[in-house]
């Protein structure tokens, strides 16, 4: 028997991943570095065990798959790759496909990309999505991508109908896209943070009612898998009948891909404080010694809002938040998808998030919808989205004003807001920043009646 | 006769200290990639001429140095200051010395020091600094800035009797404070252009009210270059008598060491969120056409603030956000200096920049002050910015409480806020992002009672 494709690599994720492979009716031979590994995943692989070959060496996989081969790597990002796909090349033949699944970095992508034979494809959704269905955002060669479509979008999620597994573009514009994700999943999760947290010091909410408003507001507008578990993790408990939230440390963790997504976006000069403000409140969070520190001295802020904040606003600054979070995102992919020469698909980037990744919700139908309509267009500036701010962004302004009068910390809601105020003021105040530049760099500026004379009168000389 | 030092590329800056380094009385060899330029700039040097020579070729420059030569460059960061190193080094012997004093990315300056005979060393100050006195931040060797620091010791500006020039450090470390120092600079201007957003739109006044608002302030706690010259550009008028802030477009541009810095900070894991903010700022500005579509849309902020800030509770929240910003500025030089076993000297770093800088400010006395009490703390944390900012945080807060609920953007002074609250609050809500980072992809959590069971009861398996 010929498996007809292969993977590299049977960590939680790709063993999960192989199993998918198996399920959807493809023959599969693996292979990990610990032989051990592999024996145990095809003996507990059950029913599925049949579909798959399990190999011992490299050459082993390489022989068990009908030519021309297609491989996934599912190893660590990072040079581990580079090593893998060392070790691999020379028992491949001409037309062979080698196919990073991880979660490389897009530089590394490209790079990798030029020597042909390689395709890049972000992969999210987790151990559960990669065993039952991902979010699967491809890149590299479009013929490529056509050549592993039926695996890769049988083994998809899919959202009305479709699957959610689509070619981004060349090179590593999937494993871009999949950057992108993660930051503005690290953006929702931060703003959702923040919500919990006006209830939980704000109005003075038990973790059981916090748990209550979650579940209530995933039945509308709201309505996404980080809501639905903010409201799970809410309501469990402890051995001890304890609130998990309520036990919980709160220094959070990190793998990178957030601040990829922040660095990114600095050399695009694209704009994305939403993303940002959530990297910065992860890394300020595992400062414990310097906030305790700072609540001795400063206090910190009174534990109920003197003001009128209500669940419903509360509700509603978050979609507003959601809502400027995403055209931040989307906006910078428009940037790279320029800059880098792609032609990046944002309707398509929209559909593939609905169903299978870590950020689905019921919005990126909207979102899809709307960059349909018109896919370089700014998010905040679509007519769907134009309604519900207006319905909304009152209470985000209500919600930063409270908080910040009170000392409760919003940083990515407040820095959404911002944003939101920058983008509809024809008339900044960077006027001042350009007089000051040319007053000491004599870098000049331009006259908003289109006069010349571009240096102020303070230049010397 | 043989120079002391030498100095290649004569344009505003590179002419300007050459000029500073014969005035005070050192012989210099110059020279400039086109000839002309040379000849023009000894030509009019006045009396300074007699301490200048002109040469024109590498070899020329080369044999009128006295050895063991330094060489200063001068030249536009990049692959220019590559080149430039290349054609030199063959015509030079052991022992000579190459200075970078251009605007080099610091990772730069770290490979070319590794060659050996390099140094790069980070200058501010604009052309006038450059001539009368600027800021110097030296890395490399520190036997190299020893040999080399009696002419830049007398170039450098000096604040309290002390000159504004000390090494920082191996490698790149002066070039990577001066990155911090231009992050700052571009922090300190959009703190500044907001607060001039709220005088001129919240409170409706004039170009010459918000002059003198500024002029007042430059004489209290505030005093520094910048607020000096925002007086002095809210003042100007054009040739028709309208104030020149009213006839500037609003589009600023950059040359990227913001940039720079917020990538460095992303790297370091270091929050510098007001610094981000600036960055951003400037990103929106020059999107115009969308600020246009998106004042069209949801109209601008009301022309006057309904509440009730007052110019001495701008000043105030000024205060309060330039601390802030400082703060994270410099516990990212701190974050840097033992991620790349360098030895910053904190303290220095606040004295460096009290004169001769863009950054230059009575402030940075205090800083300096601080820093030498305890080089590793956060400055928020210590005495004298304790006080300070528990005088000032309630009128940074009404600010941008007021603001957000009028729709004036205040990216960076709101972003500071943020970090303060978060930098006061022990207990955080990053407890929701760990139980929603183990629920969808098992990271794990520890638990505030040191208890074991780092994953919560809906972990499957």
């Amino acid at each position: 028997m010929s498996a007809e494709i292969g993977l590299i690599g049977l960590g939680t994720m790709g063993a999960s991943l192989a199993l998918n492979i198996a399920e959807k009716g493809f023959d599969i031979a693996v292979w990990n570095r610990t032989t051990e590994v592999t024996r145990e995943f095809h003996a507990g692989a059950g029913e599925l065990a049949a579909r798959i070959t399990p190999t011992e060496t490299l050459e082993d996989l390489v022989q068990a798959i009908a030519r021309p081969r297609a491989i996934i790597l599912m190893v660590p990002a990072g040079p581990v790759v580079d090593d893998q796909i060392a070790a691999l090349r020379p028992l491949l033949d001409e037309g062979d496909l080698i196919i990073d699944a991880g979660n490389a970095n897009f530089h590394d992508t490209e790079r990798r990309a030029k020597a042909g034979g390689f395709m890049g494809i972000g992969i999210s959704g987790g151990e559960e999505g990669a065993r039952h269905g991902p979010s699967i955002m491809g890149g590299g060669a479009s013929a490529d991508w056509d050549r592993v479509a039926p695996v890769l979008t049988a083994i998809a999620a899919s959202a009305e109908g479709q699957p959610c597994a689509t070619w981004m573009g060349a090179g590593g514009a999937g494993h871009f896209v999949k950057a992108v994700h993660n930051g503005i999943e690290y953006a929702d999760m931060q703003m959702i943070a923040e919500i919990y947290g006006v209830m939980r010091d704000g109005l003075g909410m038990s973790a059981a009612q916090i748990a209550e408003a979650f579940r209530q507001w995933n039945r509308g507008p709201l309505q996404s898998y980080l809501i639905e578990i903010a409201g799970e993790v809410a309501a469990a408990v402890d051995a001890d009948g304890a609130p998990m939230l309520d036990v919980i440390l709160d220094k959070a963790g990190q793998k990178g891909t957030g601040r990829w997504t922040a660095i990114e976006a600095q050399h695009l000069a694209a704009p994305i404080p939403v993303i940002e403000a959530a990297v910065m409140a992860r890394n300020v969070s595992a400062r414990l010694e310097e906030r305790r520190a700072g609540e001795a001295l400063f206090g910190c802020a009174p534990r109920r809002l003197p003001g009128s904040l209500s669940l419903e606003g509360l509700e509603r600054a978050l979609i507003a938040g959601k809502i400027l979070c995403y055209a931040q995102g989307f906006a910078m992919m428009t940037e790279a998808s320029a800059q880098f020469g792609w032609d990046l698909p944002m309707p398509e980037i929209a559909k593939v998030w609905r169903a299978g990744c870590i950020i689905r919700s019921t919005m990126l139908n909207d979102m899809a919808t709307a960059l349909q309509e018109d896919p370089g267009r700014n998010l905040m500036l679509a007519p769907l989205f134009i309604d519900r701010l207006c319905g909304t962004q009152g209470d985000l302004r209500e919600t930063v004003a409270e908080c910040a009068r009170s000392g409760l910390p919003l940083p990515a809601l407040s820095a959404g807001l911002a944003w939101f105020d920058m983008m509809r003021t024809a008339r900044s105040t960077a006027n001042m920043i350009q007089a000051q530049r040319d007053f000491f760099g004599a870098h000049g500026f331009e006259r908003l009646d289109g006069a010349p004379g571009k240096h102020g009168p303070w230049a010397h000389g």
